[in-house]
């Protein structure tokens, strides 16, 4: 019997229970996972750092800390921990970004909302375009951005990519540098913003660039809060000539409830979703890396306690 | 110059004239189009069967008819046609079914009509499924039906077909007779009915094959009305079992305003514009065939005037 202590906030025990038991007994590992163990029985823990365990030298027969989050800076230098380390990288995340962008790129492009809205008897055929008469255009093209423009394109939206060097991805038109940015800006009826948040992105979709979009663009911001200047965004959004913003992401989270992005008529905000760790495939390499350090093996994602990751 | 009468209702005029002229310019054409072109000086006809124009006899230099509709049988038997008939074959309807299904699949997996009903400040992070953990039934592979199967299996949602014989799609597991019905209606969270109307389908989705469904299972109808039992589903959504419908087709069209699927909080209504022929697509088919006629190649998709199609 391993015993495997569960230390995170409590949203995330109902959240990951049920999936860490289904994949322990995947991997045939025969587990006894709890918010309650003695701390001299726990082989395991199952770690978030803004749980409650700070001192891991109660736990004398502690194998392995297994992390659950990708950012491991708040737990890397605790002096206590002195068993193997392993941050997620969670194979979910990725797969996520790109199900949540198409599902938004698709909204825009059917005219969901006006569909909901308009449920009131009256038969009006609003036909919209086909995806390869729809422009989409994806700033940031690394592993998220990447796989994103990659499913557009192959829903046959017409995708035009932009990062800061040359890249280049089948059935997705790159472009790079400043010019790039303006020429994909000014032709896509629907940009999403997956650029990393560095000192050249901050504020990169102020009123200047947001000027160079067609009267009516649609805005997807599933990257970083940072990336967008939200006063310029709103005053487009009031004048008209930004159409729509789905905003997943923002300067400070949660968005406080009275920031206006809430309740303008123009906005969707979804509560940074889009690229969560998700239990189901998390729990997968969690027990995938129990199962490594009960027969000796290398753990997956092992920190490197010198260099902090 | 070559004259083209366009004859089909108000709408389509508004719709089609400037994709038209926008595909004549791309093939080289120097065409006048109008609905208002002396009878005599009529070179072509882009027609609908619901149009004014009855009496062909008054064309006296009419060289072709190209109808925009796929279904010719109330023009076919004309007396007064003489010159060769095309029917519409637009690349772009099944383009439009793949999307519209795909962008509702989303937006179910996604619980999209959750997000656009809770932006009042609460930062309530619901996290949805992988697409891969969310299995969807597609009932009909037929060329929509297969399309639309690809397509969902592509973004790694497991797909799950069902047709009368035995069929092979890559990614997607394939059921076929009474009782691989059974098994996809009793395991998907998402059933997409693409079945052609026959007397085998009528009334498919009755009372005994919604209890076989999942409690809160979603169902979604771009294919044809009478797929449907409208009082079993009726009954299914308001005891909850069913837990949202999509449909796009009815037994009766336009839904009449009082008809309960539109008031209705748990169904959305569409206006049967899921399998829509497109302007910008079938434009460059019809170009592409007046282009034919004047170099005297085989015209695309003539209609066989004794077949009757």
């Amino acid at each position: 019997m391993i015993r495997v202590l569960f230390a995170a906030a409590d949203h995330r025990w109902t959240e990951y229970a049920p999936h860490l038991r289904r994949a322990f007994d995947a991997a045939g590992l025969n587990i006894e996972l709890s918010r309650e163990h003695p701390a001299e029985s726990v082989d395991y823990i199952v770690y978030a750092p803004n749980s409650d365990v700070t001192d891991f030298s109660v736990f004398p027969n502690l194998k392995a800390v297994v992390c659950l989050w990708a950012g491991v800076e708040d737990v890397v230098g605790n002096p206590t921990l002195t068993v193997p380390l392993t941050r997620m990288v969670d194979p979910g995340l990725t797969e996520g970004m790109v199900e949540y962008v198409t599902g938004h790129v698709l909204r825009y492009h059917l005219g969901i909302d006006r569909t909901l809205q308009s449920q009131h008897g009256h038969w009006d055929r609003h036909i919209p375009p086909l995806a390869r008469h729809r422009r989409v255009g994806v700033l940031g093209l690394g592993a998220l951005g990447g796989a994103v423009a990659r499913a557009l394109s192959a829903l046959n939206f017409d995708v035009h990519g932009w990062a800061r060097r040359p890249k280049s991805i089948e059935g997705v038109t790159c472009h790079c540098e400043t010019r790039g940015l303006a020429d994909v800006l000014g032709s896509s009826d629907i940009v999403v913003l997956l650029l990393p948040a560095t000192a050249e992105t901050h504020g990169l979709i102020n009123s200047e660039r947001l000027a160079l979009m067609p009267n009516g663009a649609r805005i997807l911001n599933p990257g970083r809060g940072t990336l967008v200047d939200d006063r310029a965004l709103l005053a487009a959004l009031d004048s008209g000539h930004i159409a729509h913003a789905t905003l997943d992401v923002f300067q400070q989270e949660p968005l406080p409830p009275e920031h206006p992005y809430w309740a303008h008529p123009r906005v969707t905000v979804t509560p940074h979703i889009a690229a969560e760790t998700r239990p189901e495939t998390a729990s997968e390499v969690i027990a995938e890396n129990i199962r490594r350090a009960e027969v000796g093996a290398q753990l997956l994602h092992l920190v490197d306690r010198v260099a902090g990751y």
